[in-house]
């Protein structure tokens, strides 16, 4: 029996015999009886297990090392001691697998940087325990938002050969023999029969699918080759991209909210121990944090009216504020105190945007929004999409882009266009926020940053 | 108002006024009225719309183009014609976007192959609007299963520098400029500092995270540079990859028959018009196959057994059935027939089989597993792992592989190994069976093939 099963059921199996399999997580042997930290990792929960030396090998089982795997036979029992309610009284404890007394892996407090070393068995650890059932849980709730409120999951091509965001910043593809290449590529020969490279974003086809399903969601993976090495980048990274048709930008934010909203509750909600370990060892007041976003209203307010508010501010700041410029980490910071939660900015400077994003009747702005949440900066940026093919044309002119290899793009504003919306979340950064890990490389199973592709 | 929403009440809406945006899939103006095919994508039933002369606008309404979108107000109507239960009679529609006599998917049959060059806009077809909703469907109860039965969704690493099945046929991911390499590649210099390939499989990490949390699952693109056209190849695909510790092959095939039974139940129950559809136009007797399936027993049978059934039976084979080879696609359409439903054939000969199969007491075979199902051939296939250090070893010294680089691979088996199994399952492969559709091509939203890789 999995030890999921157990605890749902543990009345019901009080005082009877049960069978569990699992890996000894911490041994602890005295001389007439010995106690057994025991997980099969399908809950954060430990089974303790209890021996004693009425078992016929009981002077072998007291050499057992932590890390082996066993079997073990007993009685589920009320338990006197203290930190559980029950344990497993043992009548048979059977060696599957031994695990040397060199095992990296011992229960003691490891540094995350050597974890990271040890990617391999760093899920077994008690905080990655909880951090990637966390993981999962917050991608099922994302898939039962999206799901229970009629979008339809569009997986959005990885291997692409256009660039979303022109940023160029991306991942080649290729089956060319590139030790065999002299001078020039004729990428005739090459694969696709064109230059490929890996997606940074699945959003110009999954507008595509908004204009036929109305109501659409990606969540996959992307790519950035982005030579840079923070706590909150990773050159490989999941991201959820909704698309809406008949939306505009106030119809796009009441879907960022209420998003956000069911995947954090859902998460407290289904991953309550998950949560009470992070809370108590990770971020002290993060199940706090999470209830407070959850009942807030999120505050709606312009780039404008934001420096008016930073320019007015007693604070000595780093970066200064201006009109028609991008704002920094520190005032972000500020606003999010100021209004106390999570806060919509809007109508950003077309210049600092993108070139899909509507453009707004003043000539200046775009229709753009950040979602910037306390401790966490932005977590989530959309748009209106520019609709009409002539403004989409001509500000990809200005922007001196290839209108010829987007066609396709355009074209959707040619055959019956409308108005229409969406947003992008990464998915890692929702879990950095989630669970109080700080840095992107220990909520992702196996990081790619530069210079790091391990196992 | 999205059509999801109308459907899921129109009892109550009736003879209400209503608001619906969407686009104009068929329109029939006539002298006096007009019918509209309407349709905002939300739902695969459309919404018929009527319009008579009493409207002020009704010569311009009368000129509308298919494809075209507008908003129509009016009041939802018991319907008289035949087709349909209720229409919308408007009082009021406005164009939002217009669409040109010249567009390409006009409301008639057109070519799958004539579909696919307009990719971006095939999802508006009817036959793409039921595919893409059921491949949504199907990935939901995907999530679904594995999500109530305690799995951890884990996101495996997409690009990587191990190569799990030895294939070899791999993409390069670079961002070394390749036009400038003069011979040898100093691959220090390329981003990961190492070779890198895009993934065929997450199973090895799978195992990893197996061994944490007892059951994990992935879902998530793989690729392949293979160079083979055909209807059920593609070069960038989806897998399902489950992963169980404490999991012999009975067991897993147990898990594989469970899974196959829930999802296409699933799919038949929430998808039920688009399934109608399908079995209407695509596969006649859909349905009644895919309710048999649910309904059937699978039969387990080991190769060895095939091979002497094969051999017995009176048919003229085109590759003649030989103990410790492979099976032909004619000998898996004879199999399934004979048994009448689907079949796991099991212990297959180890050479033809990955290095990571539990080698049997035999010596000749391993506990692999294929699933055979009537109609589509290998659904599914798993094994057993290889638990033992030394058999694994040895195995991987034998095929000449690098042990090195996987030594964290091997290492499993030495820090508390289990007995452990799983399986993969193409997920478009899973979507021709329950569509219907042949190629792969046209269940894919973007599909990549050798020489293909548009928008």
């Amino acid at each position: 029996m999995y030890l999921d099963e157990l605890w749902s059921k543990t009345s019901e199996l009080l005082d009877c015999e049960v069978e569990v399999h699992g890996w000894i997580r911490n041994h602890r042997p005295q001389k007439e009886f010995g106690f057994i930290d025991f997980s099969d990792g399908t809950s954060v929960k430990h089974l303790q297990i209890v021996y004693d030396s009425t078992l016929k090998d009981f002077e072998k089982l007291t050499s057992l090392h932590n890390g082996a795997s066993i079997q073990v036979k007993g009685i589920l029992k009320k338990s006197e001691g203290k930190g559980q309610d029950v344990e497993l009284k043992a009548s048979e404890i059977t060696l599957i697998g031994d695990c040397p007394e060199s095992y990296p892996l011992q229960p003691k407090r490891h540094s995350l940087e050597f974890l990271r070393s040890i990617g391999y068995l760093r899920p077994r650890a008690n905080l990655f325990q909880a951090v990637f059932r966390v993981r999962s849980m917050a991608a099922l709730a994302i898939h039962e938002y999206f799901g229970s409120h009629g979008f339809v999951y569009f997986h959005a091509p990885l291997i692409t050969a256009s660039d979303c965001e022109g940023a160029g910043e991306m991942f080649q593809v290729t089956t060319l023999p590139i030790d065999k290449i002299k001078g020039e590529v004729n990428y005739k020969n090459d694969f696709f029969g064109k230059k490929t490279s890996l997606t940074v974003s699945g959003q110009l086809q999954a507008e595509t699918f908004a204009t036929a399903f109305s109501k659409v969601y990606t969540f996959g993976p992307t790519f950035r080759a982005e030579n840079s090495n923070t706590k909150t980048h990773a050159s490989e990274f999941w991201m959820i991209e909704p698309e809406m048709a008949f939306c505009d930008l106030e119809q796009d934010m009441d879907i960022m909210e209420s998003m956000l909203k069911y995947v954090v509750s859902y998460v407290l909600e289904h991953a309550k121990e998950e949560m009470e370990f992070l809370d108590k060892f990770q971020e002290p007041g993060l199940i706090e944090k999470l209830n407070k976003l959850v009942s807030s209203s999120f505050t709606r307010i312009t780039h404008e009216e934001v420096i008016t508010i930073l320019k007015k501010a007693d604070v000595k700041w780093e970066f200064a504020p201006e009109y028609g410029c991008d704002i920094a980490k520190e005032h972000e910071k500020y606003i999010t105190e100021y209004f106390g939660g999570p806060v919509f900015i809007t109508n950003w400077p077309k210049d600092i945007k993108a070139f899909y994003m509507k453009q707004n009747p003043d000539g200046k702005t775009v229709a753009a929004v950040d979602l910037e949440v306390p401790g966490a900066g932005e977590l989530m940026g959309g748009s209106q999409r520019e609709e009409d093919y002539d403004k989409l044309m001509a500000r990809m002119v200005e922007l001196n882009m290839n209108t010829e290899e987007l066609d396709w793009y355009l074209n959707l504003r040619k055959f019956g266009t409308v108005p229409h919306s969406g947003f992008g979340m990464g998915f890692e950064r929702l879990l950095i926020y989630i669970t109080g890990v700080e840095n992107i490389r220990d909520v992702i199973p196996y990081p790619r940053t530069p210079g790091s592709c391990d196992f």
